[in-house]
């Protein structure tokens, strides 16, 4: 321990942690940081034998250890009396980074589908089990039966296994309400996540995921659908301040891309951004829709070609990876080489969900965005935390240790970041801090 | 903590630990165990509210909770003084499986192959890699270079992690050497980590991995380095008590099944048991010549045909599928289901080694086995348990959570077992248990 003279008052920091013998520093703040795209592909910013300074719950300092002592000293509040106590961590030549960035989960569900993934495994289709009701259905049925209480309690479970993980921010889908009680339910239980929990979340209504089975076998049953989700979900949700972005399930067999221009256009208008589920499962426009909405992410991808990358990469829009969904799917993985070659910002997220993909461990997922799409391991550093930040409009709050930005990081327990992806799937995480405070 | 009376002297037991409130216990002991094969495929054994006792090193009951009373007093010495604790572990509900026995590794080698990682994710090819000098032969240098504490030091802290992830008996190949010195070198390191360690060890001479570079480029240079693994270093091997089996790299690019049949005949007159590197890049006749031999397992099998099945399934081989190669190479998957089906015995193991795939949890590679080679759960879970076990001679000594076997058992995180498949990758493994004692 060394100490800050001065400081304690307001406005000086009530607590300081140095992190020293830093092996591998990633600040994945050497690119450009617009809000979003800009994104340096693969640039880790990476400093050798760096320290980090944290002040409460931001990152107040990063440079060489010798820099340390004078940059606690600069802390101090001059006008503040007594002394900040500095707790020193030795890292020991280990690598340190950002906290992921997961900016693709649908977490708040109830029930499970471990069921259906053993029918999957035996060669049922997911499509097949999507039309007989099962898929996503089954999940709207087990989640409008949970009170918020139950449903914050199996999300909050889940969302601390991804802490420990290493994901500090989630974004977080409703869409298995599908009316409008229950999508607020999920939306309040993810925001409960963030006032109550301290995980840093951004939220979207998905109101329009599937077709609700009340709604199924009407000649008007989707205009109905979707008219309840413009003129009923969506202004209740941004009344109740509970969404950042509206995303549409934009693919064969669930909506069209005009269906979908009609959700985010009356999204735009309530104010919300938008995302976008696109090209999964065919090729349905739902890439060319994000580009000319502008939307702040396309996701999954698997069916795209140059012209439809040329469109994401002029209208800024991320290419956000679900590696993990084409892996228990069985189904071919996004080229995320293609996307990185034509210049579109890559960003890799988990997507888990009780059905697709209930894989939670983002740092699993990045490595299976190299073995699978084919990126670096530097670029899928890159996409699970600064392209995904950038992507939910983080962009120099997290994903990046750099002074001013949420103390959020990952203290690995080795001295090369390349073993997240070499040595997947091993307990690699050392540490984990949120907010300037371990967390696991 | 109860009291059994009794039973501090020999024979009794000196260490008493009760299982209780096991949600799901996977014994996989319900199928037919002999020395190989006839594994019970998916056949988990399953019991609901089960307890289990373990005595020393050793499971010595399991049944209902209510008959643990009498199975602690049945451990008593009538002839003994004093009295031995029961240490109880309330399961909470959770699932109980046997500790995962992981029948194909590499394990002890010097230095990494990350930069080739990078490589092959940039395109390279594994097989270009090799041909150029990488590869295998670039462990091996790196392998030779280091003496036996540092590859010691540097195996055990990876045999750690794997175990942290749910290994408890490791199968560890030697074929980094390719010379007398380090071949032996290599064994004695995998011996160690039984010997001082406390790790359940098989142990396999691969010398015949790679042709060395010192026999490449001349004309009897295959001829040479078959001769001296057949004359010189399996002799030694044997006379040191080193190696269990001895397998052969049978593959395109490697060694023919011609020049494998003089190795393994070799090694059998020796006494040593054998298994097979076979059909991974092409089909080359390596599961025939696994079958023809009788082998206790032959592994990859990428590339196999209907005939080629029903001869392991005649020879009563067991099938080792080892998908997380499959993964980090970008290769097809192997179909397991077809192995299933035509009643093939499958095992599912790491084959963690340096070069083509470094992955160290068994529990990620069983989920790799679900949705790349398509097994159930249940299939996976005894892949890596039941079966991998009778390829390694250990049927009832591992395995399985029996009267008589080992007490190596895992409790997981999870009231379902799936979860190792649904959330794959999570942190899930609760306590490992290795010879009666909690090791992670």
């Amino acid at each position: 321990m060394t100490r800050a003279s001065g400081a304690a008052a307001s406005p000086g920091p009530k607590r300081l942690i140095a992190l020293t013998g830093i092996g591998q520093l990633l600040t994945l703040a050497d690119g450009p940081s617009g809000a979003r795209g800009g994104a340096a592909q693969g640039a880790l910013g990476l400093r050798e034998n760096a320290a980090v300074l944290i002040a409460d719950d931001r990152i107040r300092w990063v440079g060489a250890r010798d820099g340390l002592e004078a940059a606690v000293e600069a802390t101090r509040d001059p006008e503040g009396a007594g002394d900040v106590m500095v707790e020193v961590h030795d890292c020991r030549g280990r690598a340190v980074l950002p906290g992921l960035v997961d900016s693709h989960t649908h977490l708040v569900w109830g029930g499970d589908r471990r069921d259906e993934l053993e029918l999957r495994l035996g060669g049922a289709d997911y499509e097949a089990i999507f039309a007989a009701g099962g898929g996503i259905l089954s999940s709207v049925r087990q989640t409008r039966a949970l009170s918020e209480d139950d449903l914050h309690r199996a999300a909050l479970a889940r969302a601390l296994r991804m802490r420990a993980c290493g994901t500090t921010t989630f974004e977080i889908k409703s869409g298995y309400g599908l009316d409008l009680e229950t999508e607020l339910r999920q939306l309040r239980v993810a925001r409960r996540l963030a006032t109550s929990d301290g995980l840093r979340v951004k939220t979207t209504c998905l109101a329009a995921h599937a077709l609700p089975a009340e709604h199924r076998g009407s000649a008007d049953g989707r205009a109905r659908f979707l008219a309840e989700v413009c003129e009923t979900i969506l202004p209740a949700v941004v009344a109740e301040g509970l969404a950042d972005y509206c995303d549409v399930f934009c693919d064969r067999g669930a909506f069209t891309p005009e269906e979908s221009r009609q959700v985010l256009g009356r999204a735009r208008a309530l104010g919300l951004e938008l995302r976008l589920h696109a090209n999964e499962l065919g090729s349905t426009g739902g890439a060319r829709l994000a580009a000319e909405l502008g939307a702040a992410s396309a996701d999954h991808l698997l069916y795209l070609d140059d012209d439809e990358r040329a469109a994401l990469r002029d209208a800024g829009v991320v290419a956000t990876l679900l590696p993990g969904t084409s892996l228990v799917l069985g189904k071919p993985y996004a080229d995320g080489r293609a996307l990185i070659e034509a210049g579109v910002p890559v960003a890799v997220a988990s997507d888990c969900n009780p059905g697709s993909c209930a894989l939670e461990s983002l740092a699993l997922v990045l490595a299976l965005a190299c073995y699978g799409c084919r990126l670096s391991p530097a670029e899928a550093i890159c996409a699970a935390t600064h392209n995904a930040a950038a992507s939910l409009g983080l962009a120099g709050e997290v994903g990046q240790i750099a002074p001013g930005a949420a103390a959020d990081l990952l203290i690995l327990a080795t001295d090369d970041y390349r073993d997240l992806v070499y040595h997947a799937g091993s307990p690699l995480i050392a540490a984990v801090f949120q907010g300037g405070r371990r967390v696991a």
